[in-house]
């Protein structure tokens, strides 16, 4: 299989066809149904019945408005994951839409292969439904239990730092990370942004922000979204950025136009990063090391790698999307109404769970699942072929990765010590010299993050044989002591990061390359 | 005394003559002086014999990098206020910059007012210096016991939010805000900035934030400095702001001309806030109710506020600015090598010793104190006049504001409970409705600071009396309930940056107006 980030030309791929764009919104339908469906029902999953208030669980927790935007992304990506070959990550910051990533995955079928209880047909999905924040079920977020996921989804503001923690030293891997527009206001979020500024173009992979400016938080609208377009793309060019917007769901666009604009603005998104990763790699080629960093070989124009202005996506659509346009006389969609459950009465009152049943109906269930409840076939195939759906990659299933670390033994490192007394020496000087041979050991996972303060915290053993990774300008080998375009120090003067990439790194980080496990 | 956000045309001020910009300075050369005094000296303050290695204190503590930057900001600001009349705080973001503080308050006598045997002679100079970073003494960044300090200076990334909880409710406060470039890589800075969008410019004070952009952190160099320029003009115009470039020290351009730039800006950037204000307040003039909130008036036009663009400084100077250019054969001034303590060998090593004795007297103490050591005339009148010395500002010494707030007895807002288990209440919505009662008894000083959160909580009886303060877009009532130009619940979604805002503002609040208490 391979994953060389090539052009959509280079893939020799056919013009989009409206059978594609058509597949695709079969599966957002699909999806917000089985979303809508986790968030209400606990029967009659496929509406065969009229809808019954013991249909309707009696307490209804989740968030819906996030969702249909996160589905959005899930249907689009896919197409792109199968005609590229492209290894991708899902990484998903809206707090607790938990809904959509376990419908794509149910959908794309590796919800089934992990849990065979919840299969692809009526009953299956009856447990989909019911098990959804509900006793004994499945938290209302993105769990550890949810195929795909590499960290609990409970707090906010990490999504952009666990991203680039795992495409650290995964050249092949896209992390297709959503930002909530609530979450990135959390200082953590703030400051993600400048990660660019230390990834390889060459030896990490690609990480494809994606901000989901859908403008509200549970009671209040957004900073982001109540910010000048303008300023909000000087906001996203001074993070070094190349931001592109793309605005949907406030008119009345057809949903085949809104989905082949969509996708049209991914291909060329993927385009770019593609001719980015040629540069890069060109240049690296060039310098005639590029398989390998350069740490302490003095070589400091060789150090020096351009950054690239990597592309990221405005996806500025209305909360709750396809929900509710109103309730009890309340704009709903495109609100903050829409945030968790808009339809809260949808048991006791009946014009609720009417409204609710005719929400449901609306994406036409019975064009999109089968007699037996299982997806559509014309569904079925948007998912990428196995290996590359998103709820299965390795990235995302440490313990498909985990390969015990090469660890020198610790006692030939030890101080001699000739009598009690008799020797002074740092402990972590001494560590130092250990974790310099750690790295060295393992110069593709293993990386020490720290916020400036390595040397200062005595360790610096580890600069004899890895630099700090520094992708931003350079100034002179005077003041750039250990600063390299690879290097497996990582520094930045915030714990929120340091420990952001650590998580992502720790979690989606495979032996060397995970298409040796493919 | 006015305070009243005028031009210095309005204020009837001089010409900036040749005397001012002198004793500017040489103001900055003896707060410099004291810097590295506090760093090195334990004797001979005044160099008044050659520096013997008993002058030298054993153990060599504190931070030089940052400091004379602080330095250069605090004399200018000086000006500022005395011609200006304006109540300012100095907030200082970048890490252990004590020495800064302590000698600007040296000089400006508040220091000495509240220490008096740190005396402005010699002998209290010896012990200034001695007391610096050792045993039984003060530490080395600015602590609580630092004349006009309002947090502890030991975590970084809060100087920006501290500063807006500190203007909150303090229409006549500057709040001048040094931000380290370091610290600017921290989340909650990097969304501090985003406080803006909260900030009334009419009931409000003003926060000025100087980004103080010296290249370096403890090894490595910081992000701001080594992204371009344009990329980060972009990112504060990103962040809402209209950000002036100053750059100086890189080149052989005489100090003269460099004092001369830096006060023709902060006059320009100081005209344009008082025009921010005017402006505003016309405004609030027009619609007829600018003294006090419109909460729940139904207004909502009225409740919508513009949002100035207010005006940063990003303050580009070499790190250790006029210490050492070199420490053995290394650059040291205009590098990470002068972060701390340029010289380490200056007790033990006689070349160490005889570069400090040259560094010190490269200040010309001679010509900035008297002959019994107490700063210059010419020195001594750049303090602004009593009351409005940094060091002594009254929100800066919260206890000076300290007055009960106004708390209705809780015992009226309790729940009658007729039998045991007889009654349904949530506790949070009771407590709501007693917290909206302190409210609105207290409306110029109680705020509640939550992140996205105050509904959830069940304290919506606080918008019976007041409103979420918003300075961003609006778009309709049907959306934005409860959002107003003026309120007393701020909600952002991050709990770092409404801790420092409520830090900000406990440390710094008044009464009502502080003026009340000049």
């Amino acid at each position: 299989m391979s994953h060389s980030w090539l052009t959509r030309t280079e893939t020799d791929q056919p013009e989009l066809t409206d059978e594609t764009i058509e597949s695709i919104h079969r599966w957002w339908r699909a999806a917000n149904y089985l979303s809508v469906g986790q968030i209400y029902l606990m029967g009659n999953p496929l509406l065969r019945q009229e809808l019954a208030a013991e249909d309707i669980k009696p307490r209804l927790l989740g968030h819906w408005g996030t969702t249909p935007g996160l589905n959005f992304l899930y249907a689009h990506i896919n197409r792109i994951i199968s005609e590229r070959s492209q290894e991708t990550l899902y990484i998903t910051g809206p707090g607790h839409g938990g809904p959509a990533v376990v419908s794509s995955t149910y959908l794309e079928g590796t919800y089934s292969d992990i849990y065979p209880h919840i299969s692809q047909d009526e009953t299956g999905m009856g447990r989909l439904f019911k098990q959804f924040s509900f006793p004994g079920g499945i938290p209302s977020h993105a769990a550890p239990e949810t195929p795909g996921s590499i960290n609990e989804g409970g707090e906010l503001g990490y999504s952009l730092s666990h991203a680039y923690g795992a495409v650290f030293d995964n050249p092949d891997l896209l992390a297709f990370t959503v930002i909530g527009d609530g979450e990135a206001e959390t200082g953590p979020l703030a400051t993600a942004w400048h990660s660019n500024k230390f990834l390889n173009p060459v030896q990490d992979g690609v990480v494809l922000p994606v901000l989901h400016l859908n403008g509200y938080k549970i009671a209040n609208p957004t900073v982001f979204a109540r910010i000048p377009e303008e300023e909000l793309l000087e906001l996203m060019r001074g993070y070094g950025h190349n931001p592109y917007v793309f605005t949907a769901g406030f008119d009345d666009e057809d949903f085949v136009s809104i989905h082949r604009r969509f996708a049209q603005l991914l291909d060329e998104v993927m385009d770019e990063i593609a001719e980015i990763r040629r540069v890069a790699a060109e240049a690296d080629a060039a310098r005639g090391d590029a398989a390998q960093g350069d740490a302490a070989a003095g070589d400091f124009e060789g150090a020096v790698a351009k950054r690239p202005t990597w592309p990221m996506i405005i996806f500025r659509t209305p909360k709750g999307w396809t929900g509710p346009k109103e309730v009890d006389g309340h704009k709903t969609e495109g609100s903050w109404r829409s945030h968790q459950v808009p339809l809260a009465g949808a048991r006791e009152d009946s014009a609720h769970r009417k409204q609710l049943e005719e929400w449901l109906t609306s994406y036409r269930p019975d064009e999109l699942f089968d007699d037996n409840g299982a997806p559509d076939a014309d569904i079925a195939r948007l998912a990428p072929p196995q290996g590359l759906r998103m709820g299965e990659l390795p990235a995302a299933n440490g313990g498909l990765l985990r390969k015990p670390l090469e660890l020198p033994d610790f006692r030939d490192f030890g101080v001699e010590i000739p009598e009690r007394g008799g020797k002074i020496a740092e402990a972590t000087a001494v560590l130092g010299k250990w974790l310099a041979a750690v790295a060295k050991a393992n110069p593709n996972r293993f990386r020490v993050f720290g916020p400036d303060e390595t040397a200062s915290n005595r360790l610096q053993a580890l600069y004899d044989v890895t630099d700090k990774q520094w992708v931003a300008e350079y100034e002179s080998p005077e003041v750039d002591n250990h600063l390299g375009r690879i290097g497996q120090v990582m520094e930045v003067l915030s714990e929120h990061q340091c420990q952001g990439w650590l998580e992502g790194g720790v979690s989606a980080h495979g032996p060397a390359r995970s298409d040796e496990l493919l």
